[in-house]
């Protein structure tokens, strides 16, 4: 089971099939969240929505995207963890406000949601979503400390922190912000005369769009009829603090980010790998998909043949059922099923991207044992995971992580493999080909970016309950003319 | 074509199966409102919500019930004029604020809507729905000026205007509102040791809910675990306005409002009817099922025979089809379906209660003449409708509504009617029992116990178009670091 | 609970738009089947179905109409007892066969159905529904035996016993056919140049067409290009045995049915038994909607005031759900709601068209004590249901009809009543103004036209399984070359 | 676009969760039908049955799985040209008959489907769908010509030509049925007491079932109480024809059929394909997922890397839309994605397991090509299909089989590929290590193991029309009674 991703987001200004642009932009980024999809697009005058629970084909059809008129549009893809009655927490959001609509979409997490929340409410806010991303639309609804009309975004923008990579639509501009640290990716592409705003590049490849660059941490860019402007929000140099788990795992192998393919970056994990932990064995076994790129690259580092001995059935989707406790057992099969013949007899190696509850990687390690595999070696693509994440991911808690409760060597044993290495941190960083200072690999390190305090939260959630004294009472104090009954 | 209702509010306090009576409740009350309907409950700690549009058997079923846990639940029935869209704007609304959730049903129509919704968002509120309730909440979530929590339910009911009858559901409380018109119906009933707040009499009876009384114009009705306490929220007297179209049309025959039943007050108004325009004839004939009461008066005060000669069709529902324009005339026969034989050569009566354009009317005469009758006296047991409502009714424009422009006679041409008559603004109100100051009649005789001006709001809302200039501009005006791309 | 009807029939020859006005001819049949419908065209070469479960307006939409094209088409509305699992057995039913494509819908129950399954499924037919229409097909497609093709519709209509009126169609002719004697209505419409085959007239009524005439009891009427033609089946006289419960309850109020307005006949048993059974009382209160035009009769008879203070919930429908035990007895309350003020310190007379278990009859009496009505006096407007119906309405067993277990005043003394009296036999006939000799009345009498023996059908059906040897053994007998495994 | 496969079949008998592990089989065999699933279970007295169109995870759930009792059921997926309108020719088909109610689940194609048709009809038999299945349902229930009950499956088996991999259930029995020739795959499992047939090995594996052999060419396989018999039904020795295709594409990787694991020939074919067509290049790249194996093979043999360059959508199903036609090229990528990093400036050698049309093909030498690859060689592996498939594969016509109607050479150019080459016929066979002897290769050489005349279908089908003369025309030629209406 892999973390979770939390969202996909996407935008174009200035293109008359908008909306179906768009369509097309959230297929690419499904990987990025499976939950829920909606997109919202804009005719200069009036803003149509669409958002439903579900893969985005099984949201949208053809009469949906006709009814999205307009030449902009903003689009997104989430995961939840919650089921389908969250429907009023799909995103894009929308709303009404003293500068008329506005609709955003958000991937990230913000760690002072609790405490903007509470300010927002103490001034008379009123909330519709459990969802942080709805803060910065409050924020941007503030009436302006100097007067103008509409020129607070900057100031939302300073206000919130944590991860956040934005596409907001106002009436007539369509707005991309991307967190000073740069935790998720944000991408800037152009159409003809259109702009386009993606999570990540493989969006601008499926619509033909050029990509012009990443849009940089802490930059605000504003997409309207005069062209792009971009804004820098938070002039002081931060550290910078990519996401290093979405060049293992989350992004996908066709996307570039900062320069580095995506897939070439996951092979070179591989081969790095190989030289850290070589072993002596007949074949080399990915993990589909996860692990079929370190594998390719450990493969051809170790001069080892690479076999797809597991198979991957595709039609294995969210809906897929458990139907009952006693056959349970079998659901790990119905994903991957092993061919047998290819690893009777021999010593295998499998590569995967990550280990994060050690279950799955069990049973994959004994499938093959009971095919007759002679040595089973584990290897790992990335570091062991010994932290949460705060920015963005749905990790397990510490004490459902492996690696943070047990030694390499415990879990071998309890993985019941000859061998088990993960890639080191040093080598993971080195693969990317960028320098440490760049990313944030708090789940590896513990070094966390940006600071969060989860207590700060609970005390603020309590205060708030506290404060519900009912009208009744307050009523009764004002002593009004109170009639029993 | 009647004119379509807009809501029906329900509320239950200390009631184990809480959200299975407001089902009930809804059932007895779906004939105020078939568009969408909405439950929410509250277990003290947390809300849960379920809306949906249709009918209220078609928005719940089992599961969903015995999710809404709870023994405070606040439920609505709702007539909308767009379609399934507007899930959004489907009620009870429910909110976050300051003083924690709140849900609310409304039943009415706010006349300083426009008004109050700029200055909210001048304020920075951010506004989810298009519905005039959400204002409501609004104000109840802003701070509260004389420093207390919670304790500004009053100052809010004091600024709206118009016509309201509200429950409104915290997270210990339930709250019944009207307003201080008493334009649209709210009483109160308990059940066991619980309390029930019902937009009609009919709901508390379905539920074997004993009637307590009516909820006072302008009255503020608190339940908590204390009881139930009374607050006069506008202790000046104001003039009544209850809607007098209640008792003519829109309520069920089986409540009882201000005392009166509303079936015997129909039968009533039949039997003026009959007094004021008497005509020599062979048979009285209901048009079903809203002339029925009245034609059963007029044929007893006049002695003739009652005979129910149009048939209806109970499974003529909403999503009734009219598949090609050819065959469009059958679509009145669809519901109701005369019997020949009873009119051949007959003298006849039909009563209704109501002519608003006159399109389906002049189609019975003609279904009559065909049929053989002799002659055809229409007799209407209301007065003309001259006048559209502002204060919660879908009525057609003043140019739709065929009294406003045309004499009673030309009328009777336009309906190849032999006679035709209407009750008179006197006798309808003789026919309640209750005094002319006791209503608003605004559609029959013009005067507007509130005012509302329409240019106002047209002004507002163009005001605030003009306001959205755009981020980037206004980025431009403060000098920020900008760099062309 | 009344008995539940089993099918409304409907074909259309030579019409352009032959589904679309079968769709409104269904509409007008809803009431005698709910659980399904079904259209099958023709445009002379091919037939388009569709059929699904729920209401006419449930199952068709525009689109769906709009596909179904020809100049011909037959219809079917459905009562079953079972779910939505039987889609399968949903009507039209259509088949391809030797003479080509044939739908058939059926209204009525074969008697001899069991025999004929045997008989059939020993010459090696498949059945693929458990419907006893389906067997009309399969004997019209057997090869005939005087060498023709086609021509042994006379003799598959022959075979069959019981009730059926019935609409064939072939891909060049509509074929109506009732059965000898006569048990369901059926009757023939003229509309252009085109011909129409219903089960009532009031579906005439609403598409425009001329009532031509009934089809006569063991008619066969073939309609083509060279019009209209008529075969006597069955040119030796039988017994008509028309079911008189559809005058009493069955169809529509609006229909004619063998020259007689169901209406009238209904009214006319009310003032029969308003002679039969008077009482001294203030008012006549009909159970809505089947014992208005009886009360109507019995109150205009009688001289007494008419009364409608049971007020029906018209949103009442088949997903009406029951979400617990605890408050289940609130449902006889949802359908009906009593006016109280109506009935205090009064002498009542309800009036209902039948009482089948007693339950709901019981329950309605309870309201009116409780709501203080003096005196309780129960009408029934037919005699007493003492036997089941075999062909084709869904009566209770003869254990669970009311009257076939207890005396009149057992009943009368379970009911609550003051009083309670029956319609006699001949008063019913004589309502109808037709001849007892005219009529099957065997739920009253016992007088079954057609025999039909229950253990014939249990005895064929174990037999039928018994015969199942399984096709490993009879392999073993024929000495086939096998193998064990 | 691949060639579509017809149907997966599953049966299993003796386990107390026969409908969940059928479940479970369907969803390995999904990959051999997608349009729609079926289960039928058996509890020895009763059928239940559950289709529906769609995915096997979309069709069932838990509460259906659970409905479906009994230690017996028979299971299918399909593949149809057809939508959703034909459900009723899901299956398994089940009927009811003379030896009580049967399933089938069939994969392949009759070819003398229309003359036993034809015959059946002639005498009489009735049938409900337009596949070919239905027919060997009629067969078997054609009452014994030597007056054995149940005995005639080995007739019906005999008399039915073309390619059948059948799983029959009667109410205690399972059975087996392979055509004569093979062409299709079926086999048997064990499981605990029970016993269990498939399409494929891979469904075995998934349920934990143990491999016992494949069902022989012409052999019945009966499974009731008493084990398993076997039954040659065609002892006269038969030429097999087993259909190569399905090691090409069409089985799953991890089935073994006839003894060879389907990965290793593919991969076999790949290395045969490199040393018929050897290239000087920099790297092969697969076209996922259809050509992996073979481009693996291809890789090792000629000792060139292997690249992913194409990355595939996993989330495209067949709900994909084409929103509009402007942007519908862009539905090539939205499957399979270029990485352009990994091909700039290589020589790239792409490998795919048939080329059917050739466009989609064309799409990708461009796509390479504009990512600035410098060479691109395309190598199939497999001969060009030449011929339709009329044993159960949805082929084009041969006029819309590129390699039918062009040279080599031609293709090449049409590709705008560097070199072309394809697996010759007998590189092929070698690659599965059995004889040429064992199978159909009439896609690719022409040689038809059936006779099928397709010329003759047509003439049946009109013949059979013009027999349709019309009732009424019989019936006047008899000279009944005539009535002129």
């Amino acid at each position: 089971m892999h973390p979770k991703h939390y969202c996909g987001v996407f935008g174009i200004y200035g293109h008359p099939n908008a909306a179906e642009l768009t369509y097309y932009g959230l297929y690419a980024l499904q990987h990025r969240g499976q939950e829920s999809a909606g997109i919202v697009s804009s005719d200069g005058k009036q803003f149509r929505v669409h958002r439903g629970m579900g893969l985005v084909s099984q949201v949208f059809n053809g009469d949906i995207l006709h009814g999205l008129v307009g030449s902009m549009a903003v689009g997104h893809t989430r995961y939840s963890t919650t089921g389908s009655s969250h429907i009023n927490n799909a995103q894009p959001l929308t709303i009404n406000c003293r500068i008329g609509p506005i609709a955003i979409a958000h991937n990230g997490n913000l760690t002072n949601a609790a405490q903007l929340r509470d300010e927002l409410e103490e001034r008379g806010q009123v909330f519709q979503t459990t969802v942080d991303s709805e803060i910065i639309l409050h924020l941007m609804a503030q009436p302006s400390l100097n007067g103008h009309h509409g020129n607070n975004l900057l100031e939302s923008i300073r206000r919130i922190e944590g991860a956040f990579s934005l596409v907001i639509m106002t009436e007539n501009e369509l707005i991309g912000v991307r967190d000073p640290h740069g935790f998720r990716p944000l991408c800037l592409g152009q159409l003809g005369d259109g702009w386009v705003l993606s999570s990540e590049t493989c969006a601008l490849d499926l619509i033909h769009a050029k990509f012009v660059r990443d849009i940089a941490p802490g930059e605000i860019v504003i997409i309207n009829q005069d062209g792009v402007k971009s804004v820098q929000a938070f002039p002081e140099q931060q550290r910078r603090a990519f996401c290093i788990f979405e060049y293992v795992y989350f992004a996908r192998p066709d996307s570039t980010i900062a320069g580095r393919n995506v897939y070439d970056v996951r092979k070179e994990m591989g081969r790095q790998l190989a030289r850290e932990h070589p072993v002596d064995a007949d074949i080399v076994v990915p993990v589909p998909d996860s692990g079929v790129y370190a594998a390719l690259g450990y493969s051809e580092e170790a001069r080892i043949p690479y076999e797809m001995a597991f198979i991957r059935n595709h039609y294995v989707g969210r809906s897929f059922l458990q139907p009952s406790q006693l056959i349970r057992d079998f659901n790990v099969r119905v994903k991957l099923n092993l061919i047998p013949e290819l690893v009777k007899d021999k010593r295998v190696i499998i590569v995967d991207d990550s280990i994060v509850r050690g279950t799955t990687c069990k049973a994959r390690v004994n499938t093959l044992k009971e095919a007759g595999a002679k040595e089973v070696h584990v290897r790992v693509s990335c570091p062991p995971h010994m932290n949460p994440c705060v920015y963005g991911i749905d990790f397990p808690d510490r004490n459902k992580l492996m690696a943070a409760n047990y030694s390499v060597d415990e879990i071998r044993k309890y993985l019941n493999a000859d061998s088990l290495a993960y890639l080191s941190q040093a080598g993971m960083v080195k693969a990317t080909g960028l320098g440490k200072e760049s990313f944030c690999m708090a789940c590896y390190d513990g070094d966390y970016p940006v600071r969060y305090d989860p207590k700060a939260d609970k005390h603020i959630m309590e205060r708030r309950r506290a404060r519900v004294e009912g009208f009744g009472e307050a009523l009764a104090k004002d002593e009004m003319q109170i009639k029993l009954l």
